[in-house]
């Protein structure tokens, strides 16, 4: 198969030319082909690698934290196509270790039946706890915040798969941190820091351990203060650290704020997901302040009940309705665009390189060249969605 | 009169030659002299503009703020180029209207008298106030924390001289103030913003009006969160003002959060200064929270009553013993070396060069360049002071 296009993002530049896909990879990027091949033409359109978002526990129909089912992870696959993701890493919160196990047991089922046809490839897993501060637990659940633990992981590994928990989120100044985090180094885990009340010392003192970055930088940490820089500062102060940005709305954090730390860390040391969660499938009452609204399960509906008195029911599984509940992975990309002005270079970097390098599979994933996944995107000038191919698979908008 | 180096920091980088001296002027830099002409000869050792301190109330044998008279400013002119500060701007706090205009009466008069035999030439004033919040006045009184007005202002102006009120902080908040710091633009009046709780807004909203700057970073000022990026926020975000650090001993400001800054605002926008007070001339008790001690009058001598219990007397003019109360300007710059690894260039740039610039004396101050004042610091390697000279005049140290 072919793809023309006269703007196909690589890490050398734009190129030129028929992209080659066979067998789901991308084999060359030729200058032409013969009169007997045909081409699908995109010409003036340009052609990025997908979005990996390492950070998501629903999206949509579906979400891994809420139901928790491999049918629930199929629906997350199925949609997120639809706004440039193209893989994922679905992501359990802090929860009940039993209630864990269960989402790994099916997550992992739906990881082994996954294929193309099915939408966004599951990459592996993103644990966000259990191990964090309770101090900074954010919308985490209290009483199953817990110390690092060797034995649970092992179980959660054991159920996963340990070639497939691929990050785990936690507080490194709780106690058994630093040991753990080697472990998790042992083991090819990424380690972010988030849910945590740690100060600028305890990062400093586990950073060469194995910590690799941040999670949703500023939300669930504590924040800068020129006498306790703490985690924030931390993550500021190290150029090597990498820091995610989940859903940049505006809402949680500040376009100001973003777009400093953009200055200080440049698009090389940012990760973009969206934290998702699927809130249409909300297993209990769940109220979410910052969209100051109560959401409500009623069977195969969703019941919202705004702050302001206003109510709206709509159902789970319609798409059209529940993809609105919030920000979209490509809706978060275009307003990161029009807030600092990010090239395509950047975008592509902050959305597809990084996230790629940070979970230790840029050896397939994130960039447009010869042997690796045709995780593709096809955009227009406005960052609209064209067209997306998940290993070569045109997958259905 | 010619010095002779092989390291002359100039704007064009180092030069090797005869520093040309003439009137208190630099004139050029020469390749070589005739026979009958002698040179002070510095050879490995550099030569640097002076340092321009544009915050600072009192240092050792002499307070603005504390004492207020001709010979208290003089005293500080005298012990200043000992620390390698080559002219400053006596600084007033916020207090009557009685006692600032006493201030500017005496201040007036000692820059009036000024000659370079007498050391640091004075430049003009910096009003720290009393057009601030008291919200975030620090160490500034409460009780005279007032809103702007030009009346106060025109009156300050007519005793100080307009010509000579270099630089004012103030609250820009405050009622009055957007107009306030328009009729301070134009009057060629630097504004910085300090000891303010001014949202991110408040300084959008005046940025355009005339606004430089603001006044120890971080200190007297609403801190950064993601979601309210307030002053600091605003001192990240705008690329085009520049910031103050006051005394980088580390206490006040982390090394780290000093990184940070340096990083986002390089040395193009910042401005080192000491705000140091002359401590051993306190007019009533004064307690330092951050250095943790009482100071408390006793005639000639200061009682130091620290909190673990300890006590010291010091004779307010014994230049060996008070000159320990507080960080020197050069002290403080060798924080700033040992944390940050800065070159010479960032340190004069920091020290000479942007003080200049931001209270308008760049046609005479802050470079080794022809037509300027011959205000010079000879450093060895480890920044320690040689020689001093204050338009030409060798000062003794």
């Amino acid at each position: 198969m072919y793809l023309y296009s006269e703007n196909i993002y690589t890490p050398n530049g734009f190129q030129k030319g028929y992209l080659k896909i066979e067998e789901g990879k991308i084999v060359d990027i030729l200058p032409s082909i013969s009169e007997e091949d045909t081409a699908i033409r995109y010409d003036d359109k340009v052609i990025i690698p997908g979005f990996i978002d390492i950070h998501i526990h629903g999206w949509a129909t579906g979400s891994f934290t809420f139901q928790g089912t491999e049918s629930a992870v199929n629906n997350m696959s199925k949609e997120l196509v639809k706004s440039g993701v193209t893989s994922f890493l679905p992501t359990s919160g802090t929860d009940s270790l039993d209630r864990i196990s269960f989402q790994l047991s099916e997550g992992k089922k739906a990881l082994d039946n996954w294929n193309p046809k099915k939408g966004a490839e599951i990459l592996g897993f993103h644990l966000e706890g259990p191990f964090i501060n309770k101090e900074y637990k954010g919308m985490q659940k209290e009483q199953y915040c817990i110390n690092p633990s060797k034995d649970i992981f092992d179980n959660f590994a054991k159920i996963a798969g340990l070639e497939n928990i691929k990050l785990i989120t936690l507080a490194p100044e709780l106690e058994g941190s630093k040991e753990f985090i080697k472990y998790m180094k042992d083991n090819n885990v990424q380690v972010s820091v988030g849910h945590s009340a740690a100060d600028f010392e305890d990062i400093s003192d586990c950073k060469d351990c194995g910590i690799g970055g941040f999670t949703h930088l500023f939300s669930g940490m504590r924040g800068f203060h020129h006498r306790r820089p703490g985690v924030v500062g931390a993550a500021l102060y190290y150029d090597d650290l990498y820091v995610e940005f989940a859903k940049q709305t505006g809402l949680t954090v500040r376009p100001e704020a973003f777009d400093i730390v953009f200055k200080l860390k440049g698009s090389e040391k940012i990760i973009l997901t969206t934290d998702c969660s699927g809130l249409a499938h909300v297993d209990q009452e769940f109220y979410h302040y910052i969209r100051q609204c109560k959401f409500i399960p009623d069977g195969d509906n969703v019941k919202l009940l705004f702050d302001d008195g206003t109510e709206e029911i709509i159902s789970k599984y319609d798409y059209e309705k529940v993809k609105n509940l919030e920000l979209s992975y490509i809706g978060s990309v275009k307003n990161v665009i029009k807030n600092i002005d990010a090239s395509i270079s950047e975008i592509v970097k902050m959305t597809s390189e990084n996230p790629a390098k940070y979970i230790g599979l840029y050896d397939r994933k994130g960039s447009i060249e010869p042997s690796k996944d045709a995780d593709l995107l096809i955009i227009d000038d406005d960052f609209n969605l064209i067209d997306v191919f998940v290993k070569g698979e045109k997958q259905i908008l």
